[in-house]
């Protein structure tokens, strides 16, 4: 099976399992593992800022960012497909206790004008009080403009608002935009990275900020049961990807161009690349229909919507699996 | 002042003041005051439900509904507009620890096709659990047809929700419909209204269901601090509405669309009556105006965004009144 | 029957029913009922605060107070027996979201060295923040001596955590005393008042403190839905109660030590009064057959263990009540 | 330096190490790692439940089994030194919004009678409602006899509660007690066990108990972020304890024992062994004190309290190095 389900589905590499194996480690709860302390402090420079966190998951990453960031009874701003909110089980409003407001925007930059119309009476004993904005970038793929960004958090900051970015694929967009992480993460109180996904380790990911954010996100981490021992395990496979990793993407951004220009100009169908993503657009209702197709063929993909099929190209695919996968697509494409 | 900014600031009649001060009271935390316990049984039977409690506010009837209905990682629907999400301080993911999902209808109507789509991929643990729907009527002022009501109930029930109706203003759309409000009330696991607002009890709200589910709302009022001693001084008000003020309601609507008519008419603003209530539409960012122009004419409204003014009819305004604030509404009309 | 069960059980005298007949009142969502005004201002005076604001029940004052002090994972601390932990519900855990640290000491003062010890290691990352403290006075009608209070708070204070006073009988703690109550409310952050329980008013409690804590404590009144509209009809009620019933509590003290001395001298049992409480000591697990027993001769009381009764002096036991209570708990105390 | 702070600071072996970097993986998020499902089947079966869900922390089990055994508004009964309680962060109550009951014995066991006396009055309004009742076992080292945890969880379940045990350290119970662990874990709905402390996996733990309910955990481990990619890379250390490390735990009791028979026997202290670890009771206030002369002797340990210091021994303590502790503690208890 050539499995484009999600950038999440790749196995570590030999040299990776080296890494991993001859870690040097100690009991990270009590602050002494030095591979975590290592990756922590790389991460950090890599996004500009003071410090950053290890964490099992972005989905924990990105609710201790909440959660170190408002109080109960805040309302906290994203994109309407944000994955803070609708992919994380609802944990805002359980860990944090947080009301979501959302606005409509294909590239999850929040409009002007409903910026100003939420930023207006939030003085209101009606109102949740308007505490942290969060964007994603990337987004379903897509790239966030960093000057939208910047007009995003600026207009947040102005009016006493907290700043998050759902990095999860930051390098992705970093790589696309040909700029540096940390121009990605720039305006941002924290942000949260993950070393699986795009780059390939096994498990990981880190939330980043200033050292007393971070210090208190250190906390939450416990408190949510996410602090580990002898961790550097992890953490030494997270460094190897993010030291070899991280400029291959730009071959997953070139395979996801290569198989949508495919679909467009081969089938029936039409797609688009979004970064690592192919998003294939069906006929009404079958969406479902093209990914059990495909798993005939030997392809795995997710449905996103009645009509929407996601592709993502990771590590583990390369020309040969794309070439396999684009037959594959052909074919699975007639049967609809 | 000519107070048209909700129909919450009515002050008592004299009659009710007298039915007040002759109440006949005992401790209610234990469940010995007698005027409570007949207005529960007169509420609930009113509304066609087994069993009723009186809570201190439509906000804590709402929130206590939403609290027994679920458990913390739920997902809730509701109209985009709805009170019990915009207008209650994020309650509902503070109390209850709930994740909000909106639906966008003007008519506060749940579309098929969205519901659908939600009843979808329930057990996705990327997702909180569908576990309530939550409607509104009157919505702004505006009355959901029943059949719609039933459709969207029928729906929830189908795929395991609990339904919800805050009826804070139940009794205008009873009178609206000519219908009995147990008919507006029907298919709704539970119901919250108002004998405040419309009604013109100075205090009090109620929530109605079934037993068992009123059983576990009168644990969840003490846990909010709702449970009161000899609160039957209230109840005896609520009562004297109930029974007094219902049916004067559509003298409310009566006068909401003379004055809807006069401004359409008269004035180069439009206006349309909902129910009791007035929303007047101005030019693009002058509904601050139009409110400030009302105030020198000694006329109070709400602006309910840039270019909306709401207007309500309530039981201190008779004839007289109506036409000072007709009168009022057309001088402040010339200045904007 | 004559009603010992708690002083909450009392009815509103005709002047009081009078008074709340006449209040004068307003919209006080909106800020606008003056009877409610008069009432915070007055209570504030009394206890030596800045400002109070009006609640519907000591539960919610209690739980204000604890959600204005702290944050989710806050520890705090409180006698073994305080109301606000064992006597709510688990309100603190589920609305605070608190851990609390209990200790046990009869007269409800912290003993020092407990102090000490807990205000060690407060940044352990195991542990929760030490953030409250909580007193009760009266406990159980037991008074807690000043001085004692005094060294808590200021100990706590010097500690970084706020104070709180659960006061829902600090009336009768001040005249026991023969001191004002912002003497007894001195030291404390904030402090819970009931005008129902010793005061007779049918319904209501403040919470007093500076402006900035309560102008929060107020929005989170909002949050709990203990906002209501017109309530001067319950604020007349308590201003008069705060008028005329405070001075009179001597009087259920003086009957509550001459019902103790009466059992002491005159019937197997032993009893000690405590300001208005009488607490009744029986053979090992006979309290309930105690209960039983006066409920035949008329007189209602309540177990607080296996062996041990509570009768409660209030404003509706006269000495011919009095008197008659006496002979049927001399009665009883022969059948058991 | 001989670091007898905790087990929990071992380090893998070069076996562990191993077999980490040959494990077999797959997206775990998905279901699809298989080292990670053998672990969790051999873990129930040990157990003798029917599933179990490998989780990133001893902490993170134990506040599932919280979550997925109550719901807001319950109170948990658990020993006053119970590490649920005390040592994670207050997460019960941020997570769960439970109130603690806590009960005072060195052994862990619920007194009968308390357990009678909180089974009374469940339905009371004012009070939280008696859920779940947690046990430890070990308890600070303390095997608690099974059965007595057997008299405890027969009470609890024939009064509805639910019963979970924090068996961070059930194996060294087990081989104590020289019974399966199975046998330590009957009678318990839930039971969290760790693959680091004592048996040296660098992380992981695991919850076990019937399907229906370890299906409801996976789900919670995902709301609080702990599910895991290709997290097999952990779970591969965690089966190799599991095989090679549960039987040694013997040779850790066994020099537990000889450590505290020196210490008492040799020096001016007292010491007693607990399974792995051995608690040394100083003159007052010297606890701290110890430790500092410990630390310059090269070896660490922990103060529990003002006159009681811990030490454990674990994997990386041979008999050389319990020969060096030994002579460490003997000089420095000559400080003391």
């Amino acid at each position: 099976m050539i499995d484009l389900r999600s950038d999440t589905v790749t196995r570590p590499t030999p040299e990776m399992r080296s890494a991993i194996a001859a870690a040097e480690v100690g009991d990270d709860v009590f602050g002494e593992d030095p591979t975590v302390a290592d990756l922590e402090t790389e991460t950090a420079d890599l996004l500009g800022k003071e410090a950053a966190v290890f964490v099992p998951s972005g989905h924990m990453g990105n609710q201790i960012a909440v959660y170190v960031h408002t109080r109960s009874g805040a309302e906290i701003w994203a994109p309407q497909q944000a994955h803070i909110l609708g992919n994380e089980q609802g944990a805002a409003s359980v860990l944090s206790r947080v009301l979501p407001r959302t606005f409509d925007s294909p590239d999850g930059v929040p409009p002007a004008d409903v910026l100003h119309r939420w930023a207006t009476g939030t003085e209101d004993i009606h109102r949740a009080r308007p505490s942290l904005l969060c964007m994603e970038n990337t987004l379903t793929g897509r790239v966030v403009p960093l000057e939208e960004q910047r007009r995003a958090t600026a207009f947040a900051h102005e009016h006493g608002l907290r700043t998050h970015l759902d990095g999860a694929r930051l390098w992705n967009a970093a790589v696309a935009l040909d700029q540096e992480p940390a121009a990605v993460a720039a305006g941002f109180d924290t942000v949260s990275v993950c070393f699986s996904k795009g780059l390939g380790a096994p498990v990981g990911s880190a939330l980043a900020g200033d050292a007393a954010t971070i210090a208190q996100a250190r906390r939450a981490r416990k408190l949510l049961g996410g602090a580990m021992r002898q961790v550097g395990v992890l953490a030494a496979g997270a460094r190897h990807a993010l030291h070899q990793h991280r400029s291959r993407l730009v071959q997953d951004h070139d395979r996801a161009e290569r198989l949508a220009r495919f679909v467009t100009d081969n089938t029936q169908l039409s797609a688009v690349a979004r970064t690592n993503m192919v998003l294939v657009t069906t006929p009404a209702d079958s969406a479902q229909q093209l990914v059990a197709a495909l798993e005939t063929q030997g392809v795995r993909a997710v449905a996103l919507g009645s009509d929407l099929v996601r592709l993502v190209l990771h590590l583990d695919i390369d020309d040969a699996k794309l070439d396999a996968a684009t037959a594959g697509l052909h074919a699975a494409a007639k049967e609809i």
